[in-house]
């Protein structure tokens, strides 16, 4: 709980919710008949509505980005550290949308919400959605908002894949994307790790095919075991060595069972523990999903270049030099691609060590780097 | 099934085993009233019984390292690529043994054994063991086979941290160690990705804290789980791009559900399945346990070089490029010990993409480099 809202956050915010029921046709084939988008906004929409700056969450993120939902709130939005006044997603100058993906568990449409056809969850009988349907129904949301062009379309991690893709899809609606901490596709490895997760969901004697709410229960057990793992795979060895070491929970000597034991231990516990209540299992398997099935290039034989042939925008690329999930390699995949097509591209790889998870993290060169490059995106649109 | 034996093989073995009833003084400060060893031999022993070679096993080994059990064997033993007739532990010139680690489930004495005092399974009720322990019982091994010192020790992974523990406590016994692809403590990470496994395992409700042999089933799921989250970190990220890249399963188009789609989903998914089959959940528990317990230095105040400061073994110490697992900084740091010791030390980084695997297989530089110290070894002992 702040003792008092600080002077840099966006203060006390109210989520909003659309409906939509308009049908969208959706990349897998289905069509979702009617959804609700849950979001939020921060600052204000200037007068040629030419501030706009979508945001676009990760994995297990949602629309509040920034801010706070009540004074009694432990903390903050997911991305507080970089989005308010005076931060580089300066809500002083910037009119800033944050939407919750459909598929996901926060507010917008996904497995969990009711199936009009059905009267109970949707379960897995929820349609696949992917990034590209992502973007659909973002793209959808600035129609209501009156936002024809976005001043820049912003994310870490797949919220980075969604930015990239807003840039193939809808060229002419936004003039700035900067993609954080991504990659232009999954590789094995990232596969195998998610693979791992929804075995360990799905193979939960308390998954009941994805109609654990009518069982009243949940796979409680797999949804923290998806999410230990993906903790080991969002920290560097690093950071996991400064922050835990093999330092153990309790004094100086092995205690020889099968207790917690290690304080990486305690931690990882605690943090599967932690997600059971926040998020839903079978959001967590869609959500996976959509990251193993995005590929831009993949329609073009792998050729990224040829995939982004269509995109206008000016692009700031980020990556962080500890970030194993999606290395810097990665980005430079996006990058080289980007050149190729003799688009505007700034790159900067970020020096820190605290592997995937620093695109969240106000590390100074981070905020200087980002900042500098919103602050010429606000200086184009006279904000 | 080998149509026929290959000729550089040691051909078809016969496990042997040994009861040791004097008790055990462990590590934990707990005793083990008797046990069991399981062990195989190949080659003869010389004259002089100089020319005897220690063969330790990692993880999810055993003592079948080489060649076949019966003509019906699908496989070979677990290290048969580089140990045979020819091959860098050369079984025409060495006698060479390997013995199942207590707390395993291959015939030695574990978790799944009777327990003596209560007529059924230990279960978690068998002590904790750990790498000192575990040469505490191979010293009493060659004891047995009149073996007063080893022309070497030799072993990869969790077998390497064996070979270092033997250096330290038995100095006397062995002229030569061979550590491959080990580190001389787990870290963070390495200790993380060790609990999930076993938070896969015990979480399982068919698990019944360890007595499951009891209600005739076994924690399938978790262990195959613990399997999977192995092998990810067993291969390189190199070596799983090659192997399965984004490859689809059937076909190029995706299926858009949750059933195996990629060509890893069903690796991995496979990798579990069959581990289930021969492997006992409990032991994965010891053994990952005394994975992490593993820091000779830790009584050194974590000071390695004085934790080896009685070791006169020669050694050869082997890391692979790509190895994230126990990346090649970590045999570094043992050379370095050795080193400030004024030990007699080779070092080998092999060039290999297979990640922590490639220490079982026949990579062309390692074979010539293992091999060239092996026929030094053989040589010194006239062999």
């Amino acid at each position: 709980m702040p003792e008092s809202i600080p002077e840099n956050s966006v203060g006390l915010v109210t989520p909003q919710s659309r409906h939509f029921s308009e049908p969208l046709l959706l990349e897998c084939g289905r069509t979702l008949p009617e959804y609700t988008l849950a979001y939020e906004c921060y600052g204000e929409l200037n007068a040629d509505r030419s501030n706009a700056v979508l945001l676009c969450h990760a994995l297990s993120g949602d629309h509040h980005a920034a801010g706070y939902h009540s004074m009694a709130d432990r903390k903050p939005g997911w991305w507080d550290a970089l989005v308010g006044p005076g931060k580089p997603v300066d809500t002083s100058r910037f009119f800033v949308v944050c939407a919750n993906v459909i598929g996901s568990c926060k507010g917008s449409t996904g497995p969990a919400s009711t199936n009009p056809e059905a009267g109970k969850p949707y379960g897995l009988d929820f349609p696949m959605v992917t990034v590209k349907d992502w973007v659909q129904t973002q793209a959808r949301l600035a129609d209501v908002l009156g936002i024809a062009q976005w001043a820049a379309v912003v994310g870490g991690s797949l919220g980075g894949m969604q930015v990239l893709q807003w840039a193939i899809d809808f060229p002419e609606r936004l003039r700035h994307a900067v993609v954080i901490a991504a990659t232009p596709k999954l590789s094995a490895q990232n596969i195998a790790f998610n693979e791992v997760a929804r075995q360990a969901i799905m193979t939960d004697p308390d998954f009941h095919e994805g109609r654990y709410y009518e069982f009243d229960t949940k796979p409680r057990r797999g949804l923290a075991l998806a999410r230990m793992v993906g903790h080991i795979t969002y920290l560097s060895e690093d950071a996991m060595r400064q922050k835990f070491g093999r330092d153990l929970r309790n004094g100086k000597d092995f205690s020889f069972g099968f207790d917690v034991e290690f304080e990486v231990e305690s931690y990882l516990r605690y943090q599967g523990r932690s997600f059971v209540e926040r998020f839903d299992a079978n959001s967590y398997l869609y959500i996976t999903k959509a990251l193993d099935y995005f590929d831009p290039a993949a329609a073009y034989d792998g050729n990224l270049t040829a995939a982004l042939a269509g995109v206008t925008a000016r692009f700031l690329v980020v990556s962080f030099t500890s970030d194993w999930r999606f290395a810097p390699a990665r980005s430079r995949e996006i990058v080289t691609a980007l050149y190729a097509n003799n688009l505007e591209v700034s790159y900067a790889e970020i020096e820190a060590h605290q592997g995937h998870d620093a695109f969240l993290m106000p590390i100074a060169q981070y905020v200087e780097v980002f900042g500098g490059y919103m602050d010429r995106v606000a200086r184009e649109c006279g904000a």
